[in-house]
């Protein structure tokens, strides 16, 4: 089973250490992202949308890295991250549109803008990075765990880029919920580091 | 079973729209946005982000349209629209976060700034909007559906700001495929009118 990788890449990230948590086996494939590779054949026919990572098992090709932890999970990391009753999917699915939705649009927004110098609007993504910062400080005080009171795909997909947020010149001090829960993830047996 | 709801939000139409089409009863329960009610309690209780939707189901309360979508479809509306196994969910998936993500971030984005007067890059919206209804278009010159060979969650969820595009002037006109996939929507049983 290969992944599409980019070691830098928070997206990429997510399912590193998903994998790495299930104790899932890999094959990283790393894209040359600097010269355009994921914007040409064979990349770019495995997912038009020219992002990674993309998953390969076997004949089965899957884009987007929450698609590629629900497909992880229920082909090989059981129901422990990803139940199968509807109010714990739910619970998690939350949190992950929140990872593909308002996390990508501040912290990793502020982290591209700052580490690769992409050109998007800085006052925004740190304005829309406190607001993210401040909602999940105030879940995390009266929850260890962002959905259904264990680890599930929830923290694996909003982690990353949390733990990363420092390299987009986001301070993560003001929020000693976050510290803990980001202490409780890397506790966790089998956690990789992040990039 | 409670949908705390904006008429002319495509988020809460998405809900509206898989729930007409799933033949699931909901309870409209309409939100003064107008006056900053989704701010206050209750909304800023079952909802600390201030979005709408917001579904209560008896003591269960789930945010963000997505994961209302997979609710209601685990609950009450049956494996044709999100089925139980890896493959299936994931394919659903990504279109899920593609919701969540580029659609919100353009099209969405140009309807609030030409229908609401919201304060965002008006360029940047157009140009992503772009983008966003080439992959779709590319994608439904081979497919019926977005997922899975079937209607599903999938369409649901990107339908509602696709076919609200104009509303932000974005014009539908140059693509063809997307023409023909908005005709199979509003041909479903049960199809519920865009606001």
């Amino acid at each position: 089973m290969k992944l599409y990788d980019l070691d830098v890449s928070g997206n990429c990230y997510k399912v590193r250490l998903f994998a790495s948590l299930a104790r899932i086996d890999l094959e990283l494939v790393s894209v040359d992202l600097a010269n355009g590779a994921h914007k040409q054949p064979p990349l770019s026919d495995l997912n038009p949308l020219g992002q990674l990572p993309v998953l390969e098992d076997g004949p089965y090709v899957v884009r987007d890295s929450q698609a590629i932890l629900v497909y992880l999970a229920g082909a090989y990391g059981g129901l422990a991250w990803w139940p199968a009753h509807p109010q714990g999917q739910a619970d998690i699915m939350q949190w992950l549109s929140f990872a593909a939705n308002e996390v990508q649009h501040s912290l990793c927004a502020a982290r591209l803008i700052k580490k690769f110098a992409v050109e998007l609007d800085r006052h925004q993504a740190l304005a829309r990075s406190a607001v993210v910062l401040a909602l999940l400080d105030s879940h995390l005080e009266h929850n260890d765990w962002l959905a259904i009171g264990r680890p599930t795909l929830a923290d694996c997909a909003v982690y990353p880029y949390v733990a990363l947020a420092p390299e987009g010149d986001v301070d993560l001090k003001p929020y000693r919920h976050i510290a803990r829960w980001i202490g409780r993830m890397e506790a966790l047996p089998g956690y990789l580091p992040k990039p």
